[in-house]
Protein backbone atom coordinates (compact mmCIF):
# COMPACT_ATOMS: atom_id res chain seq x y z
CA UNK A 1 0.00 0.00 0.00
CA UNK A 2 1.22 3.36 -1.44
CA UNK A 3 1.68 6.11 1.84
CA UNK A 4 -1.31 7.16 2.99
CA UNK A 5 -0.77 10.92 2.50
CA UNK A 6 -2.85 11.89 5.08
CA UNK A 7 -2.41 15.32 7.50
CA UNK A 8 -2.37 14.88 10.59
CA UNK A 9 -4.13 17.26 12.84
CA UNK A 10 -2.41 20.70 13.18
CA UNK A 11 0.55 19.04 11.29
CA UNK A 12 2.51 22.67 10.11
CA UNK A 13 2.34 22.22 6.00
CA UNK A 14 3.61 24.62 3.12
CA UNK A 15 2.65 24.12 -0.43
CA UNK A 16 4.55 27.23 -1.23
CA UNK A 17 8.48 27.41 -2.46
CA UNK A 18 10.44 24.81 -4.77
CA UNK A 19 12.91 23.17 -1.65
CA UNK A 20 9.68 22.80 0.72
CA UNK A 21 7.71 20.87 -1.04
CA UNK A 22 10.34 18.89 -2.73
CA UNK A 23 11.46 17.93 0.72
CA UNK A 24 8.01 16.58 1.95
CA UNK A 25 5.46 14.53 1.20
CA UNK A 26 3.64 17.04 -1.14
CA UNK A 27 5.76 16.92 -3.81
CA UNK A 28 3.09 17.65 -6.59
CA UNK A 29 5.67 15.12 -9.15
CA UNK A 30 5.34 12.31 -6.40
CA UNK A 31 4.49 8.77 -8.43
CA UNK A 32 5.66 6.51 -5.53
CA UNK A 33 6.78 3.30 -6.48
CA UNK A 34 5.72 3.58 -9.97
CA UNK A 35 7.35 5.08 -12.86
CA UNK A 36 4.78 4.88 -15.48
CA UNK A 37 0.98 5.29 -16.15
CA UNK A 38 1.35 1.43 -17.52
CA UNK A 39 2.75 0.47 -14.18
CA UNK A 40 -0.87 1.26 -12.58
CA UNK A 41 -3.18 0.17 -14.99
CA UNK A 42 -3.63 -3.47 -13.44
CA UNK A 43 -3.53 -2.55 -9.60
CA UNK A 44 -6.33 0.74 -10.92
CA UNK A 45 -7.95 -2.41 -12.52
CA UNK A 46 -8.10 -4.57 -9.22
CA UNK A 47 -9.29 -1.57 -7.33
CA UNK A 48 -12.08 -0.61 -9.35
CA UNK A 49 -13.56 -4.19 -8.92
CA UNK A 50 -12.96 -4.22 -5.52
CA UNK A 51 -14.56 -0.44 -5.51
CA UNK A 52 -17.38 -2.16 -7.01
CA UNK A 53 -18.44 -4.54 -4.28
CA UNK A 54 -17.84 -2.68 -1.48
CA UNK A 55 -20.03 -0.40 -3.09
CA UNK A 56 -22.80 -2.46 -3.12
CA UNK A 57 -22.38 -3.87 0.52
CA UNK A 58 -22.43 -0.05 1.73
CA UNK A 59 -25.68 -0.18 -0.28
CA UNK A 60 -27.24 -3.49 1.43
CA UNK A 61 -25.83 -2.88 4.78
CA UNK A 62 -27.17 0.80 4.68
CA UNK A 63 -24.97 2.04 7.75
CA UNK A 64 -22.77 4.15 6.27
CA UNK A 65 -22.70 6.97 3.96
CA UNK A 66 -19.24 8.06 2.14
CA UNK A 67 -18.52 11.62 1.63
CA UNK A 68 -15.31 12.41 -0.73
CA UNK A 69 -14.40 16.30 -0.97
CA UNK A 70 -12.55 17.05 -3.82
CA UNK A 71 -10.57 20.61 -3.52
CA UNK A 72 -8.08 21.99 -5.90
CA UNK A 73 -6.49 24.99 -8.16
CA UNK A 74 -8.43 25.09 -11.43
CA UNK A 75 -7.04 22.50 -13.97
CA UNK A 76 -5.67 20.43 -10.79
CA UNK A 77 -7.82 17.57 -12.06
CA UNK A 78 -11.24 17.41 -9.86
CA UNK A 79 -13.66 16.47 -12.98
CA UNK A 80 -10.77 14.21 -14.26
CA UNK A 81 -10.59 12.62 -11.08
CA UNK A 82 -14.34 11.73 -10.69
CA UNK A 83 -14.37 10.36 -13.99
CA UNK A 84 -11.56 8.09 -13.56
CA UNK A 85 -11.99 6.97 -10.23
CA UNK A 86 -15.35 6.19 -10.25
CA UNK A 87 -15.13 4.67 -13.55
CA UNK A 88 -17.37 1.40 -13.36
CA UNK A 89 -19.43 2.57 -10.57
CA UNK A 90 -22.91 1.82 -10.32
CA UNK A 91 -24.08 5.36 -11.10
CA UNK A 92 -27.33 4.48 -8.62
CA UNK A 93 -24.90 4.29 -5.98
CA UNK A 94 -23.07 7.55 -6.43
CA UNK A 95 -24.04 11.81 -6.50
CA UNK A 96 -22.24 13.90 -7.70
CA UNK A 97 -22.92 17.66 -6.20
CA UNK A 98 -20.89 20.38 -8.02
CA UNK A 99 -20.78 23.40 -5.66
CA UNK A 100 -20.77 26.98 -7.94
CA UNK A 101 -20.87 30.68 -7.14
CA UNK A 102 -24.00 30.34 -4.51
CA UNK A 103 -27.46 31.45 -5.93
CA UNK A 104 -29.14 34.66 -4.50
CA UNK A 105 -30.89 32.11 -2.41
CA UNK A 106 -28.22 30.25 -1.07
CA UNK A 107 -26.51 33.27 0.08
CA UNK A 108 -29.62 34.35 2.24
CA UNK A 109 -28.62 31.31 4.82
CA UNK A 110 -25.59 30.27 6.26
CA UNK A 111 -22.82 29.15 3.53
CA UNK A 112 -22.98 25.14 5.26
CA UNK A 113 -27.19 25.20 4.10
CA UNK A 114 -26.58 23.96 0.93
CA UNK A 115 -23.73 21.46 1.48
CA UNK A 116 -26.13 19.89 4.30
CA UNK A 117 -28.35 19.55 2.01
CA UNK A 118 -26.19 17.94 -0.52
CA UNK A 119 -24.76 15.12 2.25
CA UNK A 120 -25.53 11.68 0.47
CA UNK A 121 -27.81 9.11 2.55
CA UNK A 122 -26.81 5.79 3.70
CA UNK A 123 -25.69 3.59 1.23
CA UNK A 124 -24.44 5.65 -0.97
CA UNK A 125 -21.29 7.75 -2.14
CA UNK A 126 -21.59 11.33 -2.49
CA UNK A 127 -18.71 13.37 -3.95
CA UNK A 128 -18.13 17.25 -3.45
CA UNK A 129 -16.78 18.90 -6.54
CA UNK A 130 -15.52 21.94 -4.76
CA UNK A 131 -17.25 22.76 -1.38
CA UNK A 132 -17.91 24.29 2.06
CA UNK A 133 -13.90 24.90 2.02
CA UNK A 134 -14.62 27.22 -1.12
CA UNK A 135 -16.22 29.51 2.39
CA UNK A 136 -12.72 29.45 3.47
CA UNK A 137 -10.86 29.72 -0.15
CA UNK A 138 -12.27 31.82 -2.08
CA UNK A 139 -14.09 34.09 0.29
CA UNK A 140 -10.93 34.55 2.32
CA UNK A 141 -8.55 35.39 -0.65
CA UNK A 142 -10.81 37.77 -2.39
CA UNK A 143 -12.55 39.51 0.64
CA UNK A 144 -16.20 38.40 -0.09
CA UNK A 145 -16.65 38.68 3.96
CA UNK A 146 -15.07 40.64 6.80
CA UNK A 147 -11.92 38.13 8.39
CA UNK A 148 -14.09 38.23 12.03
CA UNK A 149 -17.06 35.96 10.15
CA UNK A 150 -14.28 33.88 7.51
CA UNK A 151 -12.10 33.16 11.17
CA UNK A 152 -14.66 31.44 12.89
CA UNK A 153 -15.38 29.41 9.80
CA UNK A 154 -12.29 26.72 10.48
CA UNK A 155 -14.04 25.15 13.62
CA UNK A 156 -18.07 25.46 12.91
CA UNK A 157 -16.53 23.41 9.92
CA UNK A 158 -14.74 21.06 12.44
CA UNK A 159 -18.22 20.60 14.42
CA UNK A 160 -20.36 20.13 11.32
CA UNK A 161 -17.64 17.21 10.06
CA UNK A 162 -17.91 15.77 13.20
CA UNK A 163 -21.72 15.44 13.62
CA UNK A 164 -21.92 14.34 9.66
CA UNK A 165 -19.25 11.55 11.04
CA UNK A 166 -20.93 10.81 14.32
CA UNK A 167 -24.37 9.90 12.24
CA UNK A 168 -23.16 7.51 10.06
CA UNK A 169 -21.05 9.62 7.21
CA UNK A 170 -17.39 9.00 6.34
CA UNK A 171 -15.70 11.37 5.04
CA UNK A 172 -12.83 11.83 2.96
CA UNK A 173 -11.02 15.24 1.54
CA UNK A 174 -8.61 15.33 -1.13
CA UNK A 175 -6.61 18.35 -2.20
CA UNK A 176 -5.59 17.72 -5.32
CA UNK A 177 -2.13 19.24 -5.20
CA UNK A 178 -0.46 20.55 -8.42
CA UNK A 179 2.61 22.89 -9.02
CA UNK A 180 1.99 26.44 -10.55
CA UNK A 181 3.94 25.18 -13.63
CA UNK A 182 2.02 22.20 -14.12
CA UNK A 183 -1.33 24.82 -14.05
CA UNK A 184 0.54 26.29 -16.67
CA UNK A 185 1.00 23.88 -18.75
CA UNK A 186 -2.55 22.51 -18.73
CA UNK A 187 -4.39 26.36 -19.63
CA UNK A 188 -1.78 26.30 -22.80
CA UNK A 189 -2.75 23.09 -23.99
CA UNK A 190 -6.30 24.05 -23.50
CA UNK A 191 -5.41 26.81 -25.56
CA UNK A 192 -3.54 24.94 -28.12
CA UNK A 193 -5.86 22.10 -28.66
CA UNK A 194 -8.65 23.88 -30.42
CA UNK A 195 -10.91 20.52 -29.27
CA UNK A 196 -10.66 21.76 -25.74
CA UNK A 197 -11.40 25.47 -26.54
CA UNK A 198 -14.64 25.20 -25.03
CA UNK A 199 -13.02 24.64 -21.26
CA UNK A 200 -11.31 27.78 -21.57
CA UNK A 201 -12.76 29.90 -19.01
CA UNK A 202 -11.27 33.40 -18.77
CA UNK A 203 -11.78 33.75 -15.22
CA UNK A 204 -9.33 30.62 -14.66
CA UNK A 205 -6.84 32.83 -16.43
CA UNK A 206 -7.15 35.62 -13.97
CA UNK A 207 -7.41 33.88 -10.53
CA UNK A 208 -4.22 31.92 -11.69
CA UNK A 209 -2.31 35.51 -10.11
CA UNK A 210 -3.78 34.48 -6.83
CA UNK A 211 -1.73 31.61 -6.58
CA UNK A 212 0.09 32.28 -3.53
CA UNK A 213 -3.25 33.80 -1.56
CA UNK A 214 -4.41 30.64 -2.72
CA UNK A 215 -1.59 28.41 -1.43
CA UNK A 216 -1.58 30.35 1.99
CA UNK A 217 -5.32 29.74 2.50
CA UNK A 218 -5.11 25.76 1.46
CA UNK A 219 -1.99 25.82 3.87
CA UNK A 220 -4.47 27.19 6.66
CA UNK A 221 -7.23 25.07 5.43
CA UNK A 222 -5.27 22.03 6.05
CA UNK A 223 -3.90 23.14 9.08
CA UNK A 224 -6.60 23.21 10.67
CA UNK A 225 -9.21 21.56 9.49
CA UNK A 226 -7.45 18.15 8.95
CA UNK A 227 -9.46 16.05 11.96
CA UNK A 228 -9.35 12.95 13.17
CA UNK A 229 -12.95 12.27 12.14
CA UNK A 230 -12.20 13.54 8.65
CA UNK A 231 -8.80 14.12 7.06
CA UNK A 232 -7.28 16.07 4.57
CA UNK A 233 -5.31 13.60 2.13
CA UNK A 234 -2.75 15.65 -0.08
CA UNK A 235 -2.76 13.99 -3.59
CA UNK A 236 0.27 14.24 -5.68
CA UNK A 237 -1.18 15.76 -8.71
CA UNK A 238 0.97 16.48 -11.21
CA UNK A 239 0.60 12.54 -12.98
CA UNK A 240 -3.10 12.19 -13.45
CA UNK A 241 -2.33 8.58 -13.16
CA UNK A 242 -0.79 8.45 -10.10
CA UNK A 243 -3.34 10.72 -8.58
CA UNK A 244 -6.23 8.36 -9.49
CA UNK A 245 -4.61 5.08 -8.40
CA UNK A 246 -4.06 6.72 -4.68
CA UNK A 247 -6.94 8.54 -4.29
CA UNK A 248 -8.82 4.75 -5.04
CA UNK A 249 -6.39 3.27 -3.17
CA UNK A 250 -7.38 4.96 -0.29
CA UNK A 251 -11.41 5.11 -1.07
CA UNK A 252 -10.99 1.15 -1.34
CA UNK A 253 -9.06 0.91 2.02
CA UNK A 254 -11.22 3.41 3.57
CA UNK A 255 -14.66 1.38 2.38
CA UNK A 256 -12.32 -2.33 3.81
CA UNK A 257 -12.21 -0.74 7.07
CA UNK A 258 -15.57 -0.71 8.07
CA UNK A 259 -15.87 -4.15 8.02
CA UNK A 260 -19.28 -3.98 6.22
CA UNK A 261 -21.38 -7.10 6.11
CA UNK A 262 -24.73 -8.52 3.96
CA UNK A 263 -27.62 -7.81 6.29
CA UNK A 264 -29.58 -10.76 7.49
CA UNK A 265 -33.20 -11.19 5.36
CA UNK A 266 -35.65 -9.13 7.20
CA UNK A 267 -38.32 -12.24 6.36
CA UNK A 268 -38.17 -15.81 7.17
CA UNK A 269 -36.98 -16.67 3.57
CA UNK A 270 -37.71 -20.30 4.08
CA UNK A 271 -41.38 -19.53 4.61
CA UNK A 272 -41.87 -17.82 1.35
CA UNK A 273 -44.13 -19.38 -1.16
CA UNK A 274 -44.42 -18.34 -4.87
CA UNK A 275 -47.57 -18.23 -6.51
CA UNK B 1 -29.81 -1.51 -35.95
CA UNK B 2 -32.41 -3.30 -34.14
CA UNK B 3 -35.76 -3.00 -34.29
CA UNK B 4 -37.01 0.20 -31.61
CA UNK B 5 -39.55 -1.43 -29.84
CA UNK B 6 -41.51 1.87 -29.42
CA UNK B 7 -45.28 1.72 -28.86
CA UNK B 8 -47.31 4.22 -31.64
CA UNK B 9 -49.28 6.80 -30.05
CA UNK B 10 -52.70 4.92 -29.42
CA UNK B 11 -51.38 1.45 -30.30
CA UNK B 12 -53.46 -1.46 -28.75
CA UNK B 13 -51.41 -2.95 -26.72
CA UNK B 14 -51.72 -6.62 -25.28
CA UNK B 15 -48.84 -7.90 -22.58
CA UNK B 16 -51.26 -10.97 -20.88
CA UNK B 17 -51.60 -13.83 -22.53
CA UNK B 18 -49.02 -15.93 -24.18
CA UNK B 19 -50.62 -16.27 -27.73
CA UNK B 20 -50.67 -12.11 -27.64
CA UNK B 21 -47.13 -11.72 -26.46
CA UNK B 22 -45.53 -14.18 -28.60
CA UNK B 23 -47.48 -13.10 -31.88
CA UNK B 24 -46.10 -9.35 -31.33
CA UNK B 25 -43.24 -7.22 -31.38
CA UNK B 26 -43.85 -7.79 -27.03
CA UNK B 27 -42.68 -11.05 -26.45
CA UNK B 28 -40.46 -10.90 -23.35
CA UNK B 29 -38.25 -13.46 -24.59
CA UNK B 30 -36.92 -11.86 -27.81
CA UNK B 31 -33.42 -11.39 -28.38
CA UNK B 32 -33.85 -10.41 -32.26
CA UNK B 33 -30.87 -11.40 -34.16
CA UNK B 34 -28.30 -12.24 -30.94
CA UNK B 35 -28.19 -16.29 -29.48
CA UNK B 36 -26.27 -15.68 -26.67
CA UNK B 37 -24.94 -12.98 -24.10
CA UNK B 38 -21.63 -13.18 -25.91
CA UNK B 39 -22.47 -12.17 -29.04
CA UNK B 40 -23.90 -8.71 -27.79
CA UNK B 41 -20.60 -8.13 -26.14
CA UNK B 42 -18.33 -6.35 -28.76
CA UNK B 43 -21.24 -4.39 -30.24
CA UNK B 44 -21.96 -3.07 -26.30
CA UNK B 45 -18.62 -2.21 -25.80
CA UNK B 46 -18.43 -0.21 -29.10
CA UNK B 47 -22.51 1.69 -27.48
CA UNK B 48 -20.48 2.46 -24.53
CA UNK B 49 -17.37 4.37 -25.85
CA UNK B 50 -19.85 6.30 -28.27
CA UNK B 51 -22.25 7.05 -25.07
CA UNK B 52 -19.27 8.05 -23.18
CA UNK B 53 -18.42 10.68 -26.10
CA UNK B 54 -21.80 11.18 -26.62
CA UNK B 55 -22.60 12.66 -23.38
CA UNK B 56 -19.30 14.45 -23.15
CA UNK B 57 -20.90 16.58 -26.21
CA UNK B 58 -23.79 17.27 -24.13
CA UNK B 59 -22.52 18.52 -21.18
CA UNK B 60 -20.38 20.73 -23.49
CA UNK B 61 -23.33 21.80 -25.51
CA UNK B 62 -25.34 22.39 -22.36
CA UNK B 63 -28.91 22.57 -24.60
CA UNK B 64 -30.45 19.44 -24.15
CA UNK B 65 -30.94 16.98 -20.68
CA UNK B 66 -32.25 13.63 -21.34
CA UNK B 67 -34.50 11.82 -19.17
CA UNK B 68 -34.55 8.18 -18.55
CA UNK B 69 -37.90 6.46 -16.93
CA UNK B 70 -37.22 2.82 -16.60
CA UNK B 71 -40.66 1.07 -14.79
CA UNK B 72 -41.66 -2.91 -14.83
CA UNK B 73 -42.81 -5.55 -12.11
CA UNK B 74 -40.50 -6.21 -9.60
CA UNK B 75 -37.38 -8.16 -10.32
CA UNK B 76 -37.31 -6.79 -14.16
CA UNK B 77 -34.04 -5.74 -13.72
CA UNK B 78 -34.17 -1.42 -13.57
CA UNK B 79 -31.30 -1.74 -11.05
CA UNK B 80 -29.52 -4.30 -12.71
CA UNK B 81 -30.23 -2.09 -16.52
CA UNK B 82 -28.86 1.51 -14.90
CA UNK B 83 -25.74 -0.92 -13.58
CA UNK B 84 -24.87 -2.59 -16.98
CA UNK B 85 -26.40 0.33 -19.42
CA UNK B 86 -24.65 3.18 -17.66
CA UNK B 87 -21.58 0.94 -17.02
CA UNK B 88 -18.64 3.47 -17.63
CA UNK B 89 -20.18 6.49 -17.63
CA UNK B 90 -19.08 9.71 -16.43
CA UNK B 91 -21.19 9.51 -12.84
CA UNK B 92 -20.63 13.21 -12.83
CA UNK B 93 -22.85 13.71 -15.69
CA UNK B 94 -25.42 11.33 -14.75
CA UNK B 95 -28.14 11.70 -11.46
CA UNK B 96 -30.59 8.49 -10.65
CA UNK B 97 -33.29 8.99 -8.83
CA UNK B 98 -35.07 6.15 -6.81
CA UNK B 99 -39.10 7.19 -6.21
CA UNK B 100 -40.07 4.89 -3.47
CA UNK B 101 -43.06 5.31 -1.58
CA UNK B 102 -44.00 8.91 -0.79
CA UNK B 103 -43.26 10.93 2.09
CA UNK B 104 -46.10 12.66 4.51
CA UNK B 105 -44.48 15.87 2.96
CA UNK B 106 -44.67 13.99 -0.80
CA UNK B 107 -48.46 13.65 -0.31
CA UNK B 108 -49.51 16.67 0.90
CA UNK B 109 -48.44 17.94 -2.90
CA UNK B 110 -49.66 17.10 -5.82
CA UNK B 111 -48.27 13.92 -6.85
CA UNK B 112 -46.09 15.72 -10.44
CA UNK B 113 -44.09 17.74 -7.30
CA UNK B 114 -41.52 15.79 -5.93
CA UNK B 115 -41.16 14.08 -10.35
CA UNK B 116 -40.35 17.78 -11.18
CA UNK B 117 -38.61 18.60 -8.86
CA UNK B 118 -36.17 16.08 -9.67
CA UNK B 119 -35.63 16.63 -13.73
CA UNK B 120 -32.35 16.37 -15.26
CA UNK B 121 -31.10 19.71 -15.79
CA UNK B 122 -29.19 20.45 -19.21
CA UNK B 123 -26.22 18.48 -19.92
CA UNK B 124 -27.17 15.60 -17.96
CA UNK B 125 -28.61 12.35 -17.71
CA UNK B 126 -31.07 11.45 -15.29
CA UNK B 127 -32.46 8.41 -14.76
CA UNK B 128 -35.88 7.34 -12.96
CA UNK B 129 -36.09 4.49 -11.59
CA UNK B 130 -40.08 3.84 -11.26
CA UNK B 131 -41.78 7.77 -12.01
CA UNK B 132 -44.76 9.48 -11.72
CA UNK B 133 -46.20 6.45 -14.39
CA UNK B 134 -46.13 4.64 -10.34
CA UNK B 135 -49.63 7.28 -9.82
CA UNK B 136 -51.57 5.65 -12.44
CA UNK B 137 -49.84 1.63 -11.68
CA UNK B 138 -49.85 0.97 -8.05
CA UNK B 139 -52.22 3.96 -7.09
CA UNK B 140 -55.08 2.44 -9.69
CA UNK B 141 -54.13 -1.39 -9.12
CA UNK B 142 -54.45 -0.91 -5.43
CA UNK B 143 -57.32 2.06 -5.06
CA UNK B 144 -54.90 4.44 -3.53
CA UNK B 145 -57.37 7.43 -4.92
CA UNK B 146 -60.34 7.21 -6.48
CA UNK B 147 -60.52 6.83 -9.97
CA UNK B 148 -61.99 9.86 -10.64
CA UNK B 149 -58.78 11.21 -9.33
CA UNK B 150 -56.34 8.82 -11.44
CA UNK B 151 -58.22 8.51 -14.62
CA UNK B 152 -57.13 12.43 -15.17
CA UNK B 153 -53.69 11.90 -14.62
CA UNK B 154 -52.66 10.38 -18.07
CA UNK B 155 -54.01 13.84 -19.82
CA UNK B 156 -51.64 15.48 -16.85
CA UNK B 157 -48.58 13.54 -17.24
CA UNK B 158 -48.86 13.71 -21.44
CA UNK B 159 -48.93 17.40 -20.60
CA UNK B 160 -45.87 17.70 -18.19
CA UNK B 161 -44.15 15.59 -20.06
CA UNK B 162 -44.73 17.69 -23.64
CA UNK B 163 -43.56 20.91 -21.40
CA UNK B 164 -40.67 19.42 -20.71
CA UNK B 165 -39.67 18.06 -24.04
CA UNK B 166 -40.50 21.90 -25.30
CA UNK B 167 -38.16 23.16 -23.04
CA UNK B 168 -35.07 21.17 -23.87
CA UNK B 169 -35.39 17.96 -21.96
CA UNK B 170 -35.61 14.58 -24.23
CA UNK B 171 -37.47 11.93 -22.82
CA UNK B 172 -37.21 7.96 -23.37
CA UNK B 173 -39.72 5.56 -20.96
CA UNK B 174 -38.54 1.93 -21.07
CA UNK B 175 -41.09 -0.40 -20.24
CA UNK B 176 -38.87 -3.87 -18.86
CA UNK B 177 -40.95 -6.72 -20.42
CA UNK B 178 -40.48 -9.71 -17.94
CA UNK B 179 -43.12 -12.75 -18.37
CA UNK B 180 -44.77 -13.49 -15.36
CA UNK B 181 -42.79 -17.03 -15.28
CA UNK B 182 -39.54 -15.45 -15.80
CA UNK B 183 -40.25 -13.29 -12.26
CA UNK B 184 -41.10 -16.91 -10.55
CA UNK B 185 -37.43 -17.96 -11.53
CA UNK B 186 -35.98 -14.65 -10.41
CA UNK B 187 -37.94 -14.71 -7.18
CA UNK B 188 -36.75 -18.42 -6.60
CA UNK B 189 -33.39 -17.64 -7.26
CA UNK B 190 -33.48 -15.02 -4.53
CA UNK B 191 -34.77 -17.57 -2.05
CA UNK B 192 -32.47 -20.17 -3.10
CA UNK B 193 -29.32 -17.83 -2.87
CA UNK B 194 -27.96 -16.96 0.47
CA UNK B 195 -25.84 -13.66 -0.80
CA UNK B 196 -29.14 -12.54 -2.54
CA UNK B 197 -30.77 -13.04 0.57
CA UNK B 198 -30.77 -9.20 1.74
CA UNK B 199 -32.51 -8.22 -1.71
CA UNK B 200 -35.67 -10.48 -0.42
CA UNK B 201 -38.84 -8.33 0.17
CA UNK B 202 -41.92 -10.29 1.35
CA UNK B 203 -44.05 -7.31 -0.20
CA UNK B 204 -42.46 -8.38 -4.30
CA UNK B 205 -43.99 -11.99 -3.05
CA UNK B 206 -47.59 -10.29 -2.47
CA UNK B 207 -47.41 -8.02 -5.18
CA UNK B 208 -46.88 -11.18 -7.71
CA UNK B 209 -51.11 -11.71 -6.64
CA UNK B 210 -51.94 -8.82 -8.82
CA UNK B 211 -49.93 -9.28 -12.08
CA UNK B 212 -53.00 -9.47 -14.59
CA UNK B 213 -54.16 -6.47 -12.60
CA UNK B 214 -50.76 -4.49 -13.19
CA UNK B 215 -50.45 -5.50 -16.84
CA UNK B 216 -53.68 -4.33 -17.63
CA UNK B 217 -53.26 -0.83 -15.94
CA UNK B 218 -49.36 -1.01 -18.03
CA UNK B 219 -51.46 -1.69 -21.42
CA UNK B 220 -53.48 1.53 -20.71
CA UNK B 221 -50.36 3.65 -19.56
CA UNK B 222 -48.65 2.39 -23.03
CA UNK B 223 -51.84 2.53 -24.69
CA UNK B 224 -52.41 6.12 -23.46
CA UNK B 225 -49.04 7.83 -22.79
CA UNK B 226 -46.67 6.89 -25.32
CA UNK B 227 -46.73 10.18 -27.16
CA UNK B 228 -44.72 11.61 -29.89
CA UNK B 229 -42.63 14.05 -28.08
CA UNK B 230 -41.89 10.95 -25.16
CA UNK B 231 -42.77 7.43 -26.35
CA UNK B 232 -42.86 4.38 -24.53
CA UNK B 233 -40.13 1.48 -25.84
CA UNK B 234 -41.35 -2.14 -24.66
CA UNK B 235 -38.16 -3.88 -24.15
CA UNK B 236 -37.71 -7.40 -23.96
CA UNK B 237 -36.46 -8.17 -20.82
CA UNK B 238 -36.44 -12.08 -19.77
CA UNK B 239 -33.07 -11.86 -21.13
CA UNK B 240 -31.05 -9.20 -19.44
CA UNK B 241 -27.95 -9.08 -22.34
CA UNK B 242 -30.52 -8.57 -24.68
CA UNK B 243 -32.80 -5.85 -22.80
CA UNK B 244 -29.23 -4.27 -22.05
CA UNK B 245 -28.21 -3.98 -25.70
CA UNK B 246 -31.41 -2.61 -26.77
CA UNK B 247 -31.97 0.54 -24.01
CA UNK B 248 -28.14 1.02 -24.80
CA UNK B 249 -28.93 1.19 -28.26
CA UNK B 250 -31.87 3.26 -28.11
CA UNK B 251 -30.15 5.53 -25.81
CA UNK B 252 -27.15 6.15 -27.97
CA UNK B 253 -29.27 6.90 -31.15
CA UNK B 254 -31.64 9.16 -29.89
CA UNK B 255 -28.42 11.49 -28.21
CA UNK B 256 -27.23 10.86 -32.03
CA UNK B 257 -30.00 12.15 -34.07
CA UNK B 258 -29.69 15.37 -31.06
CA UNK B 259 -26.50 16.47 -33.62
CA UNK B 260 -24.59 18.12 -30.71
CA UNK B 261 -21.81 20.15 -31.40
CA UNK B 262 -19.07 21.34 -28.79
CA UNK B 263 -19.71 25.28 -27.98
CA UNK B 264 -17.40 27.97 -29.07
CA UNK B 265 -15.40 29.10 -26.95
CA UNK B 266 -16.78 32.41 -24.93
CA UNK B 267 -13.48 34.23 -25.01
CA UNK B 268 -10.92 35.20 -27.73
CA UNK B 269 -8.55 32.10 -27.04
CA UNK B 270 -5.88 33.53 -29.28
CA UNK B 271 -6.11 36.78 -26.59
CA UNK B 272 -5.25 34.96 -23.26
CA UNK B 273 -2.16 35.07 -21.67
CA UNK B 274 -0.68 32.95 -18.90
CA UNK B 275 1.47 34.87 -16.41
Amino acid sequence: MEQPFIVKPGESISLIGEKKSRSSNHNPDNTGSYNKKDDTKKPLKKLHKELLELQEILYAENKHALLIILQGMDTCGKDGTIRKVMAGINVQGCEVVNFKAPTVDELSRDYLWRVHKSVPPKGKIGIFNRSHYEDVLVVRVHDLVPKSVWKKRYQQINDFERMLVENGTVILKFFLNISKDEQKERLESRINTPSKHWKVNEADFHERTYWDDYMQAYEVVLEKCSTEWAPWYIIPANKKWYRDLVITERIVKTLQDLKMKFPEPNTDVSKLTIV
